[in-house]
């Protein structure tokens, strides 16, 4: 890779990639403006059409691997090169923003149109991809379909998962590729040559620091436990208190204690039971189960290695008279992107004179899993107030203009790096 | 009424009854060996039409009213007297028992099938009476069809009533009458003479004591109140946790503050969060909503009141950066039985040698309903461990037998008494 060579700019279009927001935005979209777009839905293969008559359009080629993730494809000049990868999801969660997954992806597709609209062709070809359910709210884990990518889940065990519905993977990827017979298949993993995905923070400090570029430096571990605790259904008129064996007051002790011992006063630590379901769920019936998942993270793997067996000993104990079982269902290392491709990113942000500073990501991204794939890296844009995973999740054009800019930039430039 | 009177006394056969539990238990069955006969469900009719296949046998007469109480009528010397009506429910919980609600319904059966066994005719007709939707776990509140009957509550309001998948009672109702096709229509509420419900008592007292008959003397005092914690959601991954609007959070501080103030030394007071709905409910994002139920219960009205006042207080307050919310959907005062039909089933007993205690029931039951309508009581048998509202419910045959005796003998007196 050479920062110095003279290069014709592809300049993005802005107002372009805004009107594409508000498109996408109409599919899953909810009352109080935000999406419900949970992976492999009839609303998640909408978005995808919509995306792939962008595309093809364009004259693009579409494939899909086995997990369902999408790749739209530009030519390069030498087209049998490991190609450069950009892109995010077009999941959302159940009450999901317009931004969160869908501005990486379409901030993608506005770098190839403007490289056409520039007429600038690449050495490599440059691919755009959808990965399959990031969210990981209806399917578990999170980040699925780059997992099975890159060979950190068995693909069999990611098509398996079963949602609440008892839904598997494999039967909602097939009700998706029925309605794209169109869609050739492509056999994954293929040896890549970088990836670079672009993000809306999902958290307050671009904005705080009045920064329009966020280069990402790395990604926080996270671990994802589920605990059951169990007790015994009873009648709640008849019940006297001593008596019960009641799993909903037992859950909410261990919760209590493991909230006490999960403060940190750096505030590093984040520790969140984002569900918490009840079993019969009856209102006049002692609760026998409770199940809540807890999603804990930390950039540090050592202190997250500690919080996490905190968590487990507290589990191991009898909580009253009910009993707690715990497991682990995701373990996903800190980790730390490509320096090179940092580097590309402040360049690109210099050059456009975008205010820009490092951060470490909150929040897990696909990009974690080409890392050990592939020089890999994530460029951030601001989002309004921090908020996201929230209907009300909001940015700004500019900012999306300029990350998508700087995408753009970042791209070129490693799409001819010799190879 | 007179007590003194010679009759002859229709014996119960235990055997068919203990049979029917048998058969009815197939029903909605569930692997733990209890029911999951939810209000007005596919199971519901068939339960109902497994009843009616009985009482057509014997050419008892079926009708329904519009709320979907179903009457089954066997023929008084004098049938334009007002009937004497006994009976209960064959809903259950979700993971519910087999014998609460439909011991009350087949010991009934029982009763008229005895009766014609022995060639036996009264004065008044005699009703078995099927009340929907006792349970309320489906449709809320408890004990819907009682209180439609008595005007508790007026149909137009319990017909629109929703259950969690949005289908209202008009809807489930119109499903279970269009496989009905032969069940007449009857105009309700008519004066009833009497109304004796026999159950199983849901509590460990009868057991404990050693008696083979509760007589109940009343029903303590219920109130159900429903309380909403909103917060904001968020990103687990990037959202500090001073930064955090978490509704969970909020909502286990708030009851861990109510559980506080409901605990009495007499073991009187009755509190229960038996259904606790967390949304978004994703693992990854911090919960925006928390509505949960409470199930309040005291056997002395100026007691249930505080205590309601306590709750309505503490959820008023605003609680970290939440808000609560609080409404009342039931409130159900205590009720005494009529001293008389208490009278009676305490002369039963000890004529049958059957040992026997006055108690207050802690669950509710339709009897409260039919309490100001006409002379009202409840015979109770005990239950195993005093465990219902639970798979594993369980009552002896002896006692089931016993107690339908019992109900035999007062249904006789009482449909003989003078108008």
């Amino acid at each position: 890779m050479t920062t110095q060579s003279p290069m014709v700019r592809a300049t993005i279009y802005g107002a372009r990639l805004w009107q594409r927001h508000e498109e996408m935005a109409r599919i899953g979209r909810t009352s109080l403006g935000g999406v419900n777009r949970q992976a492999l839905s009839a609303e998640d293969l909408e978005a995808r059409k919509l995306l792939r008559s962008w595309a093809s359009r364009r004259g693009y080629e579409a494939t899909t691997d086995a997990i369902g993730n999408l790749f739209i494809r530009r030519r390069g000049r030498r087209p049998r090169l490991p190609p450069v990868l950009t892109g995010s999801h077009l999941d959302s969660q159940p009450t999901g923003g317009r931004y969160d997954g869908t501005y990486g992806v379409l901030a993608g597709l506005e770098v190839l149109e403007a490289l056409d609209d520039c007429e600038i062709s690449t050495e490599r070809t440059i691919e755009l991809v959808v990965w399959s359910n990031e969210e990981g709210s209806r399917f578990t884990p999170t980040t699925m379909g780059s997992a099975v990518f890159a060979g950190a889940i068995p693909l069999a065990v990611a098509l398996e998962t079963r949602d609440s519905r008892d839904t598997s993977v494999a039967e909602a990827l097939a009700a998706i590729r029925a309605s794209q017979s169109d869609l050739a298949d492509r056999a994954a993993p293929f040896p890549v040559a970088a990836y670079v995905e672009a993000h809306i923070e999902q958290g307050p400090i671009l904005e705080r620091r009045k920064a329009r570029i966020g280069v990402v430096t790395g990604i926080q571990g996270l671990r994802w436990l589920e605990v059951e605790v169990r007790g015994c259904a009873a009648h709640a008129g008849t019940t006297p208190h001593r008596d019960r064996q009641d799993a909903l007051m037992a859950a909410l002790e261990l919760i209590a204690d493991l909230r006490a011992q999960m403060d940190d006063a750096g505030e590093e630590v984040r520790f969140t039971i984002g569900r918490l379901i009840v079993s019969p769920g009856s209102p006049n019936t002692i609760p026998d189960k409770v199940n809540f998942t807890v999603d804990l993270r930390h950039p540090d793997e050592d202190t997250l290695r500690r919080l996490a067996d905190t968590i487990r000993d507290a589990s191991r104990q009898q909580r009253g008279a009910c009993v707690v079982a715990l497991r682990e269902t995701l373990h996903s290392p800190p980790v730390a992107f490509d320096l090179r491709i940092m580097k590309s990113i402040r360049l690109a942000a210099e050059a456009r004179t975008l205010p820009w500073i490092d951060l470490v990501s909150g929040a897990t991204h696909d990009a974690k899993h080409l890392a050990p794939l592939c020089p890999a890296g994530m460029i951030f844009i601001p989002c309004r107030g921090g908020v996201s995973h929230n209907e009300a999740e909001a940015i700004e054009l500019e900012d999306a203009a300029a990350g998508a800019q700087v995408l753009a930039d970042v791209l070129h430039k490693l799409a001819n790096a010799p190879a």
